[in-house]
């Protein structure tokens, strides 16, 4: 945990985000989680949970602010914005967070408290830091070579748009 | 990598990931990525990266499978399905994968070979297995009494739909 002063703003922002999320488990539309994302001191997107409620997987709160707020800036990065999030991202959010390339994060709760209630962020990360061999979900490599010609057709591509 | 012996319809799968890729590439839609889910030895749904196209940086090629898979089956998880990817997933899509209950990822190209031709994914993996102080984006912990207020109102909720 990062000890630092600081703005009422930071509360407030994190207070939405918890507001959210109490919402959503009322609600009954997905877990026990909201996130928020802000530019220049006011919120661009928020997000809650819906995996239950959309049927996807993938619609943890974190993805859904991220994809809302880079809908509203029309860029697929976010280097100007801070999120919120009421838990401490999964692997799956984290990795988004990094590709949108976020400043900061703010977190509330941890990978523990959510083992704790019945979600699977802890033993997510724990899998990911096994090898790939040593894992629950098999993982089996195959056709390498003809899959590498493509990644250097792309380095040959004079039209690719990197990211 | 696990060596096995292996049926004509496996390759056959990646391969037909792999043209998904090469076509995306010549497009300019995206990276050089595609994915395939199958389930009862057919092709349930495919996926392309539309990252830069669709200016989402949750779309890789995974997510984008995922999400049409789970759509055709009207389910959260894919505990019958398998994923064909022509790329070792990156964190947010193992972890996408974990959360979706997928039995069997066959890959083809690394995180190594990815990141030869510019992509982060080696460099995620490497963030993620740093403790949350060290890492390249700050995370700050804050409101955390607040917020497990909200998990304790989920674990007693009776009409929470777990997953």
């Amino acid at each position: 945990m990062v000890v630092m002063k600081r703005s009422r703003a930071v509360d407030q922002f994190m207070e939405r985000a918890i507001q959210l999320s109490v919402e959503n488990v009322r609600s009954g539309a997905g877990g026990p989680f909201a996130a928020v994302v802000v530019r220049n001191g006011a919120i661009l997107a928020t997000g809650v949970n819906q995996v239950t409620g959309t049927l996807d997987p993938t619609a943890h709160a974190e993805i859904v602010a991220i994809r809302e707020a880079c809908r509203a800036v029309r860029n697929f990065q976010l280097s100007d914005c801070e999120l919120y999030t009421t838990c401490e991202p999964c692997p799956m959010c984290m990795g988004a967070i990094y590709w949108a390339r976020i400043a900061r994060i703010y977190y509330a709760t941890t990978r523990e408290d959510a083992a704790k209630v019945g979600f699977d962020d802890s033993f997510i990360y724990d899998q990911l830091a096994l090898k790939l061999e040593a894992r629950k979900i098999p993982m089996v490599q195959i056709l390498r070579d003809q899959a590498l010609q493509v990644f250097q057709e792309w380095e040959r591509s004079q039209t690719k748009i990197k990211y």
